[in-house]
């Protein structure tokens, strides 16, 4: 499987390794970097082909309208995901933190609160403070092993001062798949509040079998006129560092309001980024993913089935992502006690969970998108390092 | 000669070629494409083995500080134009034309007057109403056949309202390249006026035997707290596509101001764009140019003879760029009258005149950056075109 042939990505730009030791202290030499979310393995066949193409043309300049690569988008959301999208809704950012940011900006003023739901994806709370904007955390409820919402607490710490939810969905860093019924109900908290929902839904791909990841467009169709869908293969092919994302508005003032802000901007996107994008949403990419999810699984039932079993520990089981929600707090040790044994004694760089907010104290957030000997290998390590809870 | 192999770029997302029929009524299929300003060539083999290496490696994960690329961009200013950049001092950008928006936003207010010197580059007239600032037209003056600085003039017109000045050196589209003397003479104008310089130096690389560009920042290095150059390796290396170009701003304060407006859009490079300029910025891909810069030098000798052959038609002399600035007005024929002939007999798609702003009139720009063949195919059919003047 080519999932599993290990790869050496030091030395190549990565931030995964090569920024693992000045953030975490652990040295690529013999650490483990479990953070960042991007894969260490090569992304799909098609999509490399697509580059050496373009290679073999040769000549890089201006690029026009890509419709292929609309299509493309369109192809893969309906039929990977059932929803039916105009290519013409498709406009295309820097990425989705750009894409983030490009929202904060076109739809609030600086002062405006932001509402999300805690944990969650780090670079949300980051973007809008960053921007000036408020951050207005509502924590998720925990229901056993996984997140449900409490919208009845939600409601309660708005000012009415909220301008913009900033949903994501699938869950970053639970993995936790939305059902209809919730998403449902948090479009109606979004229309009560005034609120612009702007849905990240950039892990939507990578769900595991027996889960069904539901669009926010096609679970809560009548909140057209304020929605706004990010999407990206970033995750999906590992295509990240081509910084490339999708904002997708049906609704063609909120639309015309995007485009704008990028005209002004003078953004397009890079003519081999659309190369590469509309080879991965093809069959063959299609493909390539359902291999990646059956590795993903593999990988998973590794890591659960190690970790689990060190006394105090739980891993959130995931519904999608290649990302681990692992809870220490059972070990009754300080969250810089459990930091310290996974950095110095596992010799791991993770993310740590309180950088997701509200909620994510006593937790470690775990990449497993690597090669299942890495998994195994910190596994091991970890249960080495916690070895005197046994 | 690989400058002169014929290369087909229709159907290949090339807004020169695929757009050309929409915009300018020529056709592809018999048309040549002489406007948008990149080249018919493939890039430099350095580069393209770089994008072929990026494809053997296959993981395009996130992306992390790239020192590399900054020292190569120091080591190209420094080798080919006699600039000691400091490798920190430099910020990428999605291009220039982003690089602008980027400074008109952060460095002026809507209503804001942004001086330009006219004839110019349409894009810096374009993006400042974008932006909602005002045009501020201070026209160049015709000395014999090149434009010359009337400082005095351009005084004349400024209000006190004016916050930036957007200069274009070497000169497009007349292809001037600035003595010392004008440039410092302009840095005096800016200093005298309180104005931020932004100096366009992109087409800074293409520049025939006798004439010397000389940076901004060399020529003047008192305006260094109010300086901003914007450079790109898009038009030396035929790479716009990739959308990266750079900010050197040497002034710290200058530096953070722009350096957190990128990072509030969360904006980085490309991985693969910096891969592709690391290789460009080399002693291969100067070697390259130089042998680029012989086939341009061949293609306007060919260009020149045979425009100026034809009665009241003439081409300023370029002293850079791959941009031909023909003046019709001595035919006696209105803009429509030419650009008709042109169009519908010569079948070229060229940029007209009038887009670059006051004392455009009357001319027409053509690109001269492709193959001999095709250069000498369009100096045939504008003979012919405008055989009636014989």
């Amino acid at each position: 499987m080519s999932f599993d042939k290990i790869t050496d990505r030091r030395g190549t730009h990565s931030s995964k390794w090569d920024k693992m030791e000045k953030l975490f202290g652990v040295s690529p030499e013999d650490g483990l970097a479990m953070w960042t979310a991007d894969s260490d393995y090569p992304t799909a066949p098609c999509v490399i082909d697509a580059v050496k193409r373009a290679a073999d043309h040769g000549v890089f300049g201006y690029s026009w309208e890509y419709p292929e690569y609309l299509n493309a988008v369109a192809w893969w959301m309906k039929t990977r995901h059932g929803w039916d999208v105009d290519p013409n809704w498709v406009l295309t950012s820097q990425g989705l933190g750009n894409a983030i940011a490009l929202c904060l900006n076109v739809w609030s003023e600086p002062g405006d609160g932001i509402v999300i739901f805690t944990p969650v994806y780090h670079e949300f709370a980051l973007k809008i403070r960053k921007n000036n904007r408020q951050v207005v955390e509502c924590p998720l409820a925990l229901a056993g092993d996984q997140y449900e919402l409490d919208l009845d607490d939600a409601q309660s710490r708005l000012t009415g001062n909220e301008k913009i939810l900033l949903w994501c969905s699938p869950q970053n860093p639970s993995g936790r798949v939305w059902t209809k019924d919730e998403l449902r109900a948090v479009a109606n908290f979004a229309d009560r509040n005034g609120l612009l929902l702007v849905s990240d839904e950039v892990h939507h791909d990578l769900v595991y079998p027996g889960n069904t990841f539901v669009p926010m467009a096609v679970a809560a169709p009548d909140a057209r006129s304020r929605l706004v869908t990010l999407t990206a293969p970033s995750k999906t092919f590992n295509i990240a560092g081509q910084r490339t994302g999708n904002l997708i508005i049906a609704d063609s003032r909120l639309r015309a309001e995007m485009h704008n802000q990028l005209s002004k901007l003078d953004y397009a996107p890079g003519m081999l980024a659309l190369a590469m994008i509309t080879a991965a949403y093809s069959p063959e990419g299609a493909a390539w993913v359902d291999e990646q999810i059956a590795h993903l699984t593999r990988n998973k039932a590794l890591f659960d089935e190690g970790i689990n079993s060190i006394p105090g520990v739980s891993s959130m089981p995931l519904q999608a992502t290649y990302l681990a929600w692992v809870n220490f707090s059972g070990t009754g040790m300080s969250h810089e006690e459990v930091a310290a044994r996974i950095r110095d004694d596992a010799r791991i760089a993770v993310s740590p969970g309180p950088g997701f907010g509200t909620g994510g104290d006593g937790y470690q957030r775990f990449n497993l998108a690597t090669q299942g000997a890495r998994v195994e290998e910190a596994v091991t390590r970890m249960k080495q390092a916690f070895s005197d809870l046994q």
